[in-house]
């Protein structure tokens, strides 16, 4: 295992230029959020529609500073979304699978990035393991994830064979 | 793992003249929620902390319409939780994985949920497939992972195979 | 998939004692070697016993510059080690594989340990994949492999299954 | 992928008696390293910059006894190179890899020899096991690895699947 | 595969509180058989050429009142057919295999399909796990099996690999 | 698994000139059924109903030909049973599932006689393949399959592993 | 793949109370050799070149009795072949493996028949498990094995995937 | 697994030419059987009850020189057996199985040798692969296979896992 030119590589393909201004400043408090971000971090997560004014007082902060921090949660990225959890049985998807997708190598990001078209498709990833590819999939019931992964999925050009696993209880998510 | 535009398709595609004579009654109505609610759905989905106000202006409904709706979703179990996503990677969680844990079969459920009380697990499920059980584990990094499946995975009664596999990039979630 | 209490742990493990002093100065140069650093080190990855003064003739640099360089390489961790490579099969070590090692989770940090002791073994990692130890294990034949196998590393307290792959031909190391 | 002390158990393993005439000549000795050559290799192992004069006063030989063991060592290819080993994290290559790749059966060797030609693989080796070509890679990350597999590997004629397992770390090597 | 005393275990365990407004009306009827429907599907799945003079004295109701019942199990599809099991060995039938068929994920319902055409072919399902179709399979020995896979399963467009198991000893079915 | 026209198959196909001098008498019948026995077993695969009298006009035979050749074919076992088949799904049987279990060598059989007690289990056979006994299983849905899994299947003394996969969709049986 | 001692099991197991008036005749015999008959198939697995003299005196019958059992055994298969054993590694054959070999399913007994024209491949079945073509290939050492893999199994028309596995040591064949 | 014209292979593609002083005295003889000596091996592999005066007109040769060199094979161990091989159909083993045995790593030598006790048992190797130990089984059938692996192998002390595939139709051997 010995470097050598090889070593151009990996300087050359890192993506410095991304983000070249930020090693000066607070920015690294991002990447090391204090104890009041990790907090309002969980206080968020537990119930997202929470007022700034709710949280202030429960960290005796002012409105304004929560407000401010939240801000720059979502600016930095920390916060990729607020949103909600909802159940799929309820939404009449009776069939969770975790369904392993292999493709022709080349065409591996382009499948991941059809598959993410696909609405049943809830979650797309690139993984090592089993299969290069591993997707979260609701449908109303195996008939129609048969259906799914033949008709639509078997469809995308590259792909070249699917193997699903079901998802039989939920404990955590 | 969130709903939104995609919960058309579920909708769509349900054999629903199947049952035709259910769909009268309110409660039947949470299993098949009707057209509005599935927008009032995608619009949370999209943002969490939208106000009623705004998505009644959307819908063309009063706001106490929507609001009713939406606690509505809430006490039938629809929508789980308003909560936030973040980047691992923006905090510091700089491995994430997927690992499959097999357990003595008599200790499967006492396995999966003590794994749901550690804090780098962030998703447990029971499975068919390779591991009746599935995590998602964030760790800073694969030393930490080692260190982690090793001294408190690994420490868990009845646990007696543990195989992680990494997320590599994630296109949807 | 959300954060909440369980951001603690992230933060509380990453060790950043480490490296506080790190992040103003030269050092990120470390991370980002320049284009002097880099072909000084291809230049030794070739030739270790190259002199500073032929290195210093090519890159047209004094000679205490490449010394105080190669120097700081070494400090940084960035050359690791000057060091020979040998051919096994010139040795009498006919029999060169990969073998995973499965262990009780909780020995996994052990039994690694435990696997670098042995002088047949050349290479220990964790990693993901079908076994979480893997080593490179030279012997003299498969017959001599066998043995090891058996009696010291099944040996070793928390063994639990050992999966042997042949090399057939190294293209490049 | 180093020798050294363990370089004593080969010998000590390796059934001696069964040719007992073949030791006299110079040419067989090189599959039987005496005593001296084995401490040479050891020492060179640990250091490679070592000084001929420093080996020799630790052996207690003269220095030109000890060139010439070295060059012959070389010479007969137990010695194929004095090298550097190098941290890969401090290179910025925080994903280190072990990818095993399917091939065409007829295109075995030449996708071999092509996966040897990327930077960014450090090994490549045929052997046994569930994938007939085995290789270290070593990217920025797990997204720069996903494009690598995609876009370099898959696109060599004869590829038809590839499978990563993630290094979390490594004990010896 | 057949219901019988089994059946007992579904119904008790089924979480029948959840919809208490359902079990009202005769359709709903159907998803949860009452006790004497339970008991004449038990008695007819030990000997369907039992007359419903016999199932009609023991159960202590009319006759009638079976025919009609059975006929209701018949026209709901809970009863999908009266037929007999047969001993493949007393047959000629000494190979009795598992198969599982890989198939291109476009063609997967084709192929089913294709599949059940086959004489030799006794039950062909899509599932999740190693296959997407499982088919279990009589011949006369595991020569006429190979023929079988290769010349009429492998000649089925979109059939990409074969995966044959074999089955030692039934114990119940 | 039913018989019918399939069973024209393995007659044909069988070697028959083989044992030349062995197709005469009654014994040896039962192992190469006659033309009319085929028919006669096909008849009553596809209604078990289906009386005396109808099979021997449809044969051209007497009724008492018929019943003797009936009973021929229930004494040595070529019948094993006349049964009906169910709609697991009619009977509230949502999740279906082929459940491979390994256990420790010595309990095989114990094991697998074990598991036929359990209602729920719908066939259980020793097998080549991934695990050496494979179940059908029919379950309300997928938490009820877990906890049998995990309490039921998973206490039975000598059961070391549980491996499920889902039935999607039977095509035929 | 030798009987001998061995033999005496499999007729002890045999469940020949199931047949009883099958033995009387000739060919039936050949099916159950008696007593004599093994006998002499031990003796002559254990060296083949005994005479039929030799054999007479220690089974205390006559010389042509012998004689006319030998060549009866030889009629009617049961001794196929009158053979050598031979060791491998004697023969410069150091690398002896067992290689999968996965086909086309409709070019399935082609390969088969076409790998067994190969010199190097010792033995060539088809049969269930992982590979459907298993095969025994004797080389001089794992590079002369990867040419071979490529170049020679790999070149006939409708081989997918090639597995090979070393064999470490023999202990019995 | 028998040598015959195939001998041919290994000594063409041997490198021969890389130890040419070698081959002048009578041990070296024995790793490169002359052109003699292999048509010796061919012939006596194709019937090893040739007769030495029969091989040596075929040879061109005196007899005592063909009984000097099948004498000398025998003493190098060239020549392992001289042996029969049987057809195991013909002698009532109508399942021959390769089983895979796993076991404690500590007692995998003694695991192979408790199954060279078992007549059942054909040939028993360690090999690399998903199993350590493979062994070639020959039963009547499938139940009596099922028995010996629960009741005879399981039972010794150290064998954990027993994986067998059938042998579908031999092509080679």
């Amino acid at each position: 295992m010995l470097i050598s030119s090889r070593l151009i590589f990996i300087y050359r393909n890192k993506t410095l230029p991304k983000h070249p201004k930020k090693v000066r400043n607070q920015e690294i408090n991002m990447m090391n959020p204090d104890e009041v971000d990790r907090k309002i971090l969980q206080m968020l997560e537990q119930d997202s529609r929470r007022s700034f004014n709710e949280i202030a007082q429960k960290l005796k902060l002012s409105e304004s500073a929560i407000r401010k921090r939240v801000m720059a949660l979502q600016d930095k990225g920390v916060i990729k979304k607020f949103t909600i959890q909802v159940d799929p049985a309820k939404l009449g998807a009776h069939s969770v699978s975790i369904v392993g997708v292999d493709a022709e190598p080349t065409k591996l990001l382009e499948v991941a990035q059809k598959l993410c078209e696909l609405n049943e498709i809830k979650s797309v990833a690139t993984s090592t393991g089993d299969h290069m590819i591993m997707t979260e999939i609701w449908t109303s019931d195996g008939r129609e994830l048969t259906k799914l992964l033949s008709e639509k999925i078997g469809a995308i050009g590259g792909v070249k064979r699917i193997c699903p696993a079901m998802i039989l209880e939920k404990f955590k998510e």
